[in-house]
């Protein structure tokens, strides 16, 4: 039995609605998942530190947002079984990748806002 | 009196909650910005292929998605006094200009999209 997802879709077309890519542009063209993986570009970053650098963002949008990135191959989360226990979150091959247009996009968003005068 | 969104804003820095550069973020780190802008990329479109080549979009969100575009000076609206009225939209310089990062975007996930087998 075919998938449904495949009938639509011979090749990746975001603009196609049954495309399986167009979850993963859901997910990456979005103000916090653009933000997160630019706060990961560095290297690994603990939750509270994450939360602190993405300002606005509340715990809860935080974790979901990790969660889907994580569960998109984008992000890892690694747990050290310390007192307290701590986790950090790391860019996976493919979220390093995907830093690249984010990055593109944050930087142009940054250079085109003419300020208020 | 200075401006309440300035105060932690000294330059441009989309992880700022407070810097007006933000909301653009958030406007264009959205799926439907991200097409609707690439649709536009060619010259000026009606509302209904719009509406038709971004798949699976609803027309109250697309109006919301092209008004906002508008509001923040991406997208032009023009209306045609004909029999019956129509309406193009066509990008402004600073849309054209927007299109380039959100192209990477859309190629990335385009080409980073691995078929399920």
């Amino acid at each position: 039995m075919k998938a449904l997802t495949t009938d639509d879709c011979d090749r990746n077309d975001v603009y196609a609605a049954a495309c399986p890519c167009r979850d993963m542009l859901d997910l990456l063209a979005n103000k916090w998942s653009a933000l997160a993986i630019g706060a990961l570009e560095d290297g690994p970053v603990r939750f509270g530190v994450l939360k602190n650098q993405l300002q606005g963002i509340s715990p809860k949008v935080l974790s979901s947002t990790l969660r889907k990135l994580e569960e998109h191959g984008l992000v890892d989360r690694t747990v050290f079984a310390e007192v307290p226990l701590h986790v950090e979150y790391s860019l996976t091959p493919l979220g390093k990748s995907a830093g690249a247009p984010l990055a593109h996009l944050r930087d142009w968003v940054e250079e085109n806002m003419t300020s208020p005068v």
